[in-house]
C-alpha cells in the first residue's frame, strides 16, 4: 500500500489542524459574541440587588452536574463495551463533547440573540425563582443546553462507532450541532412544543441523524472486522459504569431544564419510576428471547435505560406514577426486542449498521416518548394542573391553545424532528465520505491502534495477527 | 443429568414470568394507590401559593442523588470483586434494587396511608423549610426511603452472593421489603426511636436478614466452588469503584432524611470524620493481622466503610467531631478483625456462609452504631441541644421522655430489629429452598455463565475446565 | 539478603503503629480543640433563629461532594494507570487523604483560632447568604478546605508514585499539610491574594513540593523497574475514570470556596469553558507531536485537565468566556508539550523523576494560572465588577488597594508559594530518606506485591519472573 510521503503527512496533520482551526474559530466567535448573563456577571448581578441565595446557580447546578456526568462518564463508558475500542470510545467522546459544548453555545445563542447582538450564558436560563429576572427565550444558550446538544451528538456517534475517524466525527459534530439548534428552535420556540427531557429534540434527533449517517457510510465488507465487534468480560464491566451512571442521573437529565418547583420535582420522580419498570421488563424480555433463558449484557446495558428516554417529553406533565411505570415497561420491552430482532434486519434490509443499537435505545423509545407526549398533552385539563398549567402548558393557560391542539403540535414536532434528523444525517454522511478524510479500512474497524498508541499488553491479548494498516481514503 | 424438556422450559420461563408478574402487580397497585404529593402535584403545589424555591426538591434532591449512586454504583461494584461473577453482581443489584424501589414505595406507603387511602410520593417527606407543609408520618414513602430499603435488600444479597439465582433473589426482596417496612414502622413510629442513617433499620436489619437466609441455605459442599470465590487483580479494582463511591457519599446517606438545617449539616460532618478514622484503623489493623505486614484488599474495600455504618444512628445527634473519630476508629478495628478472625468461625461453627462479609461491615458495626445511639441519646441535655432538641428528640423536647428513657427505647429498638431480621431471614431462607426455584449447584456457585451469555474471552481466561451445568433444584 | 528477625518485625509494625499513633494524636487534638460551628451546632443554630433553608449546607454541600469525589475517585483512579500499582494508587490515596482531612482540619484551625481557642468546623465558612453570620477568617477550617489540602498532598504523591512506601507517605503528609496551611495563611490572610481554585496554593504548591521530594529521593538505578512503569490497556481505562471525574467536577472545585451568588456561578462557567479548550488543544498537540499522528493516552488523561488548573486563580474574576477559552487552550498546549519534551529533560538534566508528570499537569499550568491571575487582577475596574467588586477584591472595593497593587501581591504570592513548596519539599525528601523507613528497592518500584496481598491471577499475567524482595532500607 505505497503512498506518497506528502499524502501521509497530510493525513497526520488532519486532526491537529482541524482541532486548532475549530478551537480558533470558536474562540474568535466567543470574543465577539459571548458575554456573562445577569446571573454570572459581577456588575449585573449586584446591580439588581438580588439575594445571593436566589442565584439560579443553586437551583440548577446540581442537576447540571448530573447531566455533565451522564455525557462524559455515561456515554463514554457505555460505548467502551467494544473489546479493542475503549480508548477511542472514551477519547472521542471527550473530544466531540468538548467541541460540541463550545459550538452549541454559539449556535443556540445565535437563535436567541437575533435582536440583542450578544449571547449571554449561564448554567440555565433564569426563570421561576424570584419572578421573571430575565424573561428569556426558551432555548437561550446555557451550560445545560450545551450538554444536551453534546448528548445528541454522542448518540449519533454511537451509530457509527468504530467506523469513522476523529476528523470525520468533528465534522459531523460541526454540522449536527447546527441542525440540532435549528430543530430545537423550530420545536420549542416556533411550534411551542414541550420536550423538557428531549425525547424528540435529543434522542430521536440524535438517533436518526446517526442512523442516516451510517446508512450513507454503509460498508458491505464490514464482516472483515467482525471479530472485534463484540465485547470481552472486562469491557462489559466498563460499559456497566456508563449504564449505571446514565441510569441513576436520568431523573436529573429530564428535569434539568423544566420550570422550578413542582415541575422539576415531578419530572425527576416520573423518570425514576419509569426507569425501574424498564429495568424489570428488560430482564424479563432478555431472558425470554435468550433461547436458553440466559440474560444478555447488551440488553441490560442499553434497554434498561429506555425508561429514561420514553418519558423525556411527558415526565414534566401530570403523567402519574402509574403512567411512568407503564411507559417504562413498554420502552424496556420494545428496546430489548429491537436488539434481538430488529438490529439484524436494519443491517440486512435497510443497510444501516448501528454499532451501539441507538435505534433501540434512542430511536424507537424516542418515538414512543413523543407519542406519549401527544397523549398526555391531549389529556391535560385545568383541573389536573390547576395554576400549575401555566408552567407546563403556558399557551393553554393563556387560552391560546386547547389540549387537543397542543397534542397536534406535539405530533407535528415529531415529524419535523424526523425530517431534520434524516435529511441532515444523510447530508452529514456524504460530507464524511469526502475522500481526503481517511476512514478506517473495513478490516480495521473497531480498532484503537489506528488512532492511539496502545500499550504493549494489547498485542499479547489479541488473538490472531493484527496488522495496522494505513487508514483508507475511501469510506 | 437428564431432565424433561417441560421442566427445562419451566426453568427458562421462571425469571421472565416472575419479573412480568411482579411488575404487573406493582403497576396495578400504583394505579390504585399512588399519587403525587403536595410538592410534586401541579395543582396542589400552586394552590398553596408557595415560592418555587421552597420546594423540598432543592433541599433533598442532591442528597437523594448521592444515595441513589451508592445503591446502584456503590453496592453494585463493591460486589463485583468476584472473578467470575461481575455480570451477576452488577446485573442482579440492578434488578433487585429496581424492584425494591417500586415495592417499598407501596409497602412504606401502606403504613402511612391507613387513614387517607392514598400513597403520596415525593423525594422526601416535607418538613422544616417553611413550616409544616405536610405534617407527615416519619416513615412516609419517598424516593429516599425507597432507596434506603433497596440498600437493606442489597446488604442481604451480599451474604448470599453467588449462591442464589435471580428468581430466588426477587422472592427474597418481595419478603424483605415488607419486613423492612414493618420493622421501620415499629421503630420510628411506634417506639419513637431515632435512626436517621439506619444503623439498625438498614444495616443491622439487612445484615442479619441475609445471614439468616444464608444459614438456612447452608451448603456443606461449597468448597467445590472455592476456586471461584476469590478476586482477580482487575476485579479488585472494579470493587474499589464501589468502595470509593460508598465512602464519599456516605455523609449524604446518613444525612438524607434528617431534619433540615443544622441537623443535616451536622450529620454529614460527623459521618465524614468517622469515615476518615475507620480508614486509618482499617489500614493499621489490616497490616497488623496480615502476618507479613502486607495489606489485604478485602479489608480496605469493606472495613474502611464501617465508619459510615457506626454513626448511622448517632450522627444526627450532638456526637461531637471527637466522638465521630472514636466511633469510626472502633468500627474499622472491629470490622477488620471480623474479616480476619470471625468470618471463618461463622462458617465453621455457625454454618453461615457470608460471601461479602456483611456481618463485618454491616452487622457488627450496625450493633455498635445502635449502642452508640443508646449512649449519645442517654447523654442528651437541653443545654447541649438548645431549641434544636425538638428536631432531634421531639419527645424529649415535649417533656414526654427523659434522656434515659429515650436511650432505653433505642436499646429496645435494637432487639426488635434483631428479632425481625433473624426470624424474617429464616422464613426467607425456607422460601428460597422451594424446590422449583433452581439454585446453582455447589460446583457452579460464583459463576456468571449460568445466568448470562458471557463473551468468548472469558472461557480463555478460565483456568481449568468449566462445565456449565443445569442449575440444581435442591439448594 | 539476611536480616535479623527483630528488624523484620519492626518493618511489619511500622505502618500499623504509625497509623495508630497519628489517629490517636488527631483524636486527642479533636477532643481538646474541635467544636461544631454555628451552622452545625444544634443549640447555636436554633439560638440564632435562622430559617433552616439559610443553612450554609444547602449552598455548599453539592460543591463539596463534587470536590470529595475528585479527591478520592479522581486522583485515586488517575494514578491507577500503572500496570501493577493499582492497589497502591487507590489504597494509598485513600489512606493519605483520610489522614490529611483530619490533620488539615487541625492545622488550618490553629491558624484561625489563635484568639478563640477553639476550632469550629462546618462544610465551609459561612458568608454571603443572610449577611455575615460568622465574619470568619478566609481560611477557617472546613470540609471543603480539608479536601483541598488533601488534593495538594495527592498531587505531591503523584510525583513520587511507586517509589515510596505508605509509612513514608504518611510522614510526607504530616509535614506537607502543615506547610500547606502556612502557605495558604500567608497568601490568603496576610497578603490578601485571591486564589479560589488554588492555582497557587493547591496546584503549584502540591506539584513543586512533590518534585522537590522526588529530587531528594532521586534513584539513578530506576530503570531496573522500567518494565513496570507503563500502563496496560485496562489500566488506562481505569485511569480514564479518574480523568473524567476530575474533568466534569472541576467547575465545582474552583467554585466551591468562592463568594456565593454570581461569584460561584461565574467561576463554574469559566472553568467549564476552559476545560473544553484544553481538551481540544491536547488532542491537537498529542497527534501533532506523536510522530505517526497517533494520540497518546497519557496526554489525554492528564493534559486535558490543565484547563481546570490554569483558571484556578482567575475563574472567580471577570475573566470572560473568551479569556477562559484562551487560557484553557494554552494550558492544554503547554501541558502536552511538557509530557513530550520536558519530562525526559527533567529526569536527565534535573534528576527529578516525576511518575505522573505532575509538573506538566499541576506545575506549569499552575504557574500559568498564577500569572493569569496577576493579569486579570491588574485589569480589574470598578466598571467591570460594579458592586460585585467587594466580593472578588474586597481590598480594592474598600480603596485600600489599586488593581496594580493587587496584581503585584498576586505575583508576590506566586513566589512565596514556590519558596514554601521547594524548601518544604526538600525538607520532606530528607525526612523520607531516614533509613528505618523502608522504601522499595530500585528493582521493586511500581509494584503492588510489596505492600499488598495480590490475588493469584496477577502472577500469571506478569511477564518474566517476579521476585518479591524485602523493601530496602536505603532510598
Amino acid at each position: 500500500m505505497a503512498r506518497s510521503p506528502r499524502c501521509a503527512a497530510g493525513r497526520r496533520l488532519q486532526l491537529p489542524l482541524l482541532c486548532l482551526f475549530l478551537q480558533g474559530a470558536t474562540t474568535i466567535l466567543f470574543a465577539v459574541f459571548v458575554r456573562y448573563d445577569q446571573e454570572t456577571d459581577a456588575a449585573l448581578w449586584h446591580w439588581g440587588n438580588h439575594s445571593n441565595a436566589d442565584n439560579e446557580f443553586y437551583f440548577r447546578y446540581p442537576s447540571f452536574q448530573d447531566v455533565h456526568a451522564m455525557v462524559f462518564v455515561g456515554f463514554g463508558f457505555l460505548m467502551a463495551f467494544l473489546q479493542r475500542y475503549g480508548f477511542s470510545s472514551l477519547g472521542f467522546t471527550f473530544l466531540l463533547a468538548s467541541f460540541a459544548l463550545q459550538w452549541s453555545t454559539l449556535v443556540q445563542g445565535f437563535f436567541h440573540s437575533f435582536h440583542s447582538g450578544c449571547i449571554h450564558v449561564g448554567v440555565e436560563r433564569a426563570a421561576g425563582v424570584s419572578g421573571p429576572i430575565s424573561p428569556s427565550h426558551p432555548n437561550s444558550p446555557s451550560m445545560i443546553n450545551a450538554d444536551f446538544c453534546a448528548g445528541a451528538v454522542l448518540i449519533s456517534f454511537g451509530a457509527i462507532l468504530g467506523k469513522t475517524g476523529p476528523a470525520q466525527l468533528l465534522l459531523m459534530a460541526l454540522l449536527e450541532v447546527v441542525l440540532f439548534g435549528i430543530n430545537e428552535f423550530v420545536l420549542l420556540s416556533l411550534l411551542g412544543v414541550k420536550d423538557a427531557g428531549g425525547s424528540m429534540t435529543i434522542h430521536m434527533f440524535g438517533a436518526y441523524f446517526g442512523l442516516a449517517v451510517s446508512r450513507v457510510l454503509y460498508r458491505p465488507q464490514l464482516e472483515k472486522s467482525k471479530h472485534r465487534q463484540g465485547s470481552v468480560y472486562h469491557s462489559d464491566l466498563f460499559a456497566m459504569i456508563g449504564t449505571i451512571f446514565l441510569w441513576i442521573f436520568w431523573p436529573s437529565f429530564n428535569s434539568a431544564p423544566t420550570m422550578l418547583g413542582d415541575g422539576q420535582h415531578r419530572t425527576a420522580l416520573n423518570t425514576y419510576y419509569s426507569l425501574t419498570a424498564s429495568t424489570l421488563s428488560t430482564f424479563a424480555l432478555s431472558a425470554l428471547v435468550g433461547g436458553d433463558g440466559r440474560l444478555d449484557m447488551v440488553h441490560v446495558q442499553n434497554a434498561a435505560l429506555a425508561g429514561g428516554v420514553v418519558v423525556g417529553t411527558s415526565a414534566e406533565m401530570m403523567l402519574t406514577p402509574f403512567g411512568a411505570l407503564v411507559a417504562g415497561f413498554l420502552a424496556g420491552t420494545v428496546s430489548t426486542l429491537g436488539y434481538k430482532f430488529f438490529t439484524p434486519v436494519l443491517e440486512s434490509k435497510f443497510k444501516v449498521q448501528d454499532t451501539c443499537g441507538v435505534h433501540n435505545l434512542h430511536g424507537m423509545p424516542g418515538v414512543l416518548g413523543a407519542l406519549l407526549g401527544v397523549l398526555v398533552a391531549g389529556l391535560a385539563t385545568h383541573e389536573a394542573y390547576g395554576d400549575g398549567l401555566e408552567s407546563v402548558f403556558p399557551l393553554m393557560a393563556e387560552g391560546k391553545r386547547s389540549a387537543t391542539s397542543q397534542a397536534m403540535y406535539q405530533f407535528f414536532g415529531m415529524f419535523v424532528t424526523l425530517m431534520f434528523a434524516s435529511v441532515g444525517g444523510s447530508l452529514g454522511g456524504f460530507l464524511l465520505r469526502l475522500s481526503f478524510l481517511g476512514s478506517p479500512p473495513d478490516s480495521q474497524c473497531y480498532e484503537d491502534q489506528i488512532y492511539w498508541k496502545v500499550p504493549g499488553e494489547h498485542e499479547d491479548e489479541a488473538q490472531g495477527a493484527l496488522r495496522v494498516e494505513e487508514p483508507d481514503t475511501q469510506a
